[in-house]
Parts: C-alpha cells; structure tokens; sequence
C-alpha cells in the first residue's frame, strides 16, 4: 500500500445516505399509481424503462424524474390524470433536496486520510447534486475535486487515471458497489475496497464472490485505515 | 502567450452547433402549445422555470426536457392532453440524438495546438451528452479529458485551474459566451477569447463591451492560432 497516491471515494451509499431516498420516492411512486398496478408491477415497468432511458440520460435524478413520468404514462395507457405527472415532479425535486445524512466513521476517515494521499470523489451522479451534497455535508473540504464518471466501467476508470496523471497501481476506490465501483478498478490494476450498505440497486447488484489480492471487503469505512497503514 | 499550458474550449455552440437545436426544439414546443398561449407568451413561460429551476437541476438538456413539462402544465393551467407530455419527452429524445454539426474551423484548429498545449473540453452540459458527442464528432482524439462543470462562474474556473494544477496565467480559455467563458476567466486571471455564434440563449446575453489584454475576439476558431504563435 505504499505507492498509493490517489483515493477515489464512492459518493452515494459511500459516504451518505442515498438509496434510501430513492428507494422512499419509490415507494411513494407506486403509492400514486396504485389505482392502475400492483407495486411489484409498477417497480418492474419503471426499472424496465430506467435501464433503456440509461444510454440516453445517463446516471443521476433528472433522468429517474424523467424515467417516473414515463413509467407513469406507460402504466395507466396515456389515463392518467395530469396532476399525477406534476406530482412526480414534486417528488424529484424533493429528492434532490433532501438532506445529507453522513454514513458511520466517514468524517473521521477523510479526517485521517487527508494530507497523506490526493482524496477525489468519484460518482456516476450529476454534477450540480454530487457538490451540493459534499458542500451541504461539510465534507468538501477533504477532497480535491469530484471526478463525474459518465459510467464505471473498465474504460471510465482507466480515463479516470490518464486523467489524474497516475498509475493503475496508485489508485485506490472505496465504494459501496462490487459491481461499479470494485471489479473495474481491479481488472485496470487498481486497489478496491468494497463498505456494503443494506440497500443495493437492482441494476447494481452481481451474483459471484469476488476474491482478489488488491480487494478487501470491510464492515466500516473506518477500517480501511488499517489497509493504507494510516 | 509563451505561459500557457492549458487551452479549455467551450463545447456548445464553439466546437458544434447546439443553441440552434434547442431553438428548433423551443419552436415545436411552442406549436404544441398554440391552443393555449402565444409563442412569446410560452416562451417567456419556458424561459422563466428554466431559470427558477437552474439553481436545482443545473444546465443540459434532462433539465430542460423537465422544464418543458412543467411549462406545458402552468400554461394549460393542468388541462393539456397527457399526449402532450409525451410529445415533450419525444422531443427532448430527439434534442439528445441530434447529429453532430462541427462549426467552420474546429478541427484544423484542435489539430495544429494538439501535441503542443493540453486541450480539454470545458462545458456546463451532461457529461454523457458531452461525450457522446466527441466522440460521435471524431474530435475525442485531440482532447486530454472532459472538465464538467456545474456552473462557469469564477468560483468554478478557480476550482478548474486548481484541479488542473496550473496558474490562472497558463489558462486559455474558447468560448461562445462572454458571460461564462471570457468574463469569469479574466477575472481570475487567465486568457480568453470570444467566438461568437449566431444565437446566444437569452441567459448568456451581457448588454456591455469586454476590454482586457488578456482578451481577444475573433470571428473564426481558426484566428486563435495567430494569438497563440502557432
């Protein structure tokens, strides 16, 4: 761990709490288009056009508003009334503004980390959401800047590296997704350390054990102090 | 001009055509809503929550797709057809598959700087949109990486050049818009020069002169050749 010079931190799950919300305005979606669907039916159209929307509209809140409305007018055939669509509206917007509940230990490993290795944030969100969360949260000041990937794959990270003027091996990622921001990192040559929150995006998950010599899994973020020998 | 290191280039509407698209866009948004409103009137409707929704969803075209919606809805009072809001969807579909337009110069001019100055791409659009179309352009070659910024304010061309690791006097930046590509730049010390483009969008319109030595404006990308000693 001794020629580590950059530490890319995973924003949502990673550092606060994000799915939650998505997984509540969700929750609130299938509420209000309860007279057409089951839940479970409902879920399962909007995902269906979350993943065809994502070529297009890319990762973030803007296109999973857009991705709601759609789903909404695809679930009742072009019924529903107009103030449901103003409604999901609301609901986005409200996911955008909604408050920045740090994770467990995340404050006192960037406090740790700081100064001894270059910190970025490394996210597949939007821009303007990512920056308002770190500013908002007060950990702005620990990193350098937010890196925005327009996808984590094997590719994404290894423009990432051209682009912080290092190499694979000097990379470490922290995230909360095995499958975005782990198994990419360590195919480049990278070092990855998995912190899994309780709630993972369909889209997200991967169904094998990932073993690895660059690769740790930890409980805590806290703990990957002992990994960098900080 | 001995100093510079980096060339920052704006992309929309400086390395392709962009304003036009969103104006032809404007305009089927307007047909669409004939039954209800004049087309200054719907205009003047768009533009306002466009703006009052800035601050939430930023700048690219997910927010205005979302803006149109919403307009569509005030303006109808909530009465429109559901058909209409696909419509809208449809169109903001089309807007993000546009082809590519390279304006008069770009390419000859990102040839003979490449190999000589670190080129990015400085732009306040998504970066998947950004990206898709570099690369769709060919021009994804000339380029060292993709700057996303949330806003073009001197606070965000600060944070650019400290990410850069460079000094405000080793930055140039190419841009359309006097408002966010020149005046914030010489603000803080850098270089910049105007091209401009035929149609600016309403909110980047300034109403006074730009005088600096730092600064020049040319009516073709080509001329910043000469500036630069190439």
């Amino acid at each position: 761990m001794k020629n580590i010079k950059v530490i890319a931190f995973d924003a949502d799950d990673t550092l606060f709490i994000n799915e939650t919300y998505f997984a509540e305005t969700e929750e609130k979606f299938c509420c209000l288009m309860s007279d057409y669907l089951s839940n479970q039916g409902i879920s399962k159209e909007l995902f269906r056009i979350e993943i065809e929307n994502l070529k297009l509209y890319g990762y973030g809140i803007k296109g999973y508003i857009l991705s709601m409305i759609e789903a909404a007018m695809s679930i009742s055939n072009n019924t529903l009334p107009v103030e449901i669509i103003e409604k999901i509206i609301q609901y986005g917007k409200e996911l955008l503004e909604k408050p920045i509940v740090l994770l467990e230990g995340v404050e006192e490993t960037l406090s740790a980390l700081h100064g001894k290795f270059k910190l970025v944030v490394a996210t597949k969100g939007d821009l303007l959401d990512q920056r308002r969360k770190l500013h908002n949260s007060g950990l702005g000041i620990y990193f350098h800047h937010i890196e925005v990937m327009s996808d984590k794959q094997e590719i994404d990270y290894s423009d990432l590296i051209k682009r912080l003027e290092i190499q694979p091996e000097e990379f470490f990622m922290i995230g909360n997704s095995l499958k975005s921001d782990v198994l990419p990192v360590l195919a480049i040559g990278g070092h990855a350390v998995h912190i899994p929150f309780h709630t993972t995006w369909a889209h997200e998950k991967i169904d094998h054990k990932v073993e690895h010599e660059n690769f740790r899994t930890y409980e805590k973020i806290i703990d990957v102090l002992g990994r960098l020998q900080v």
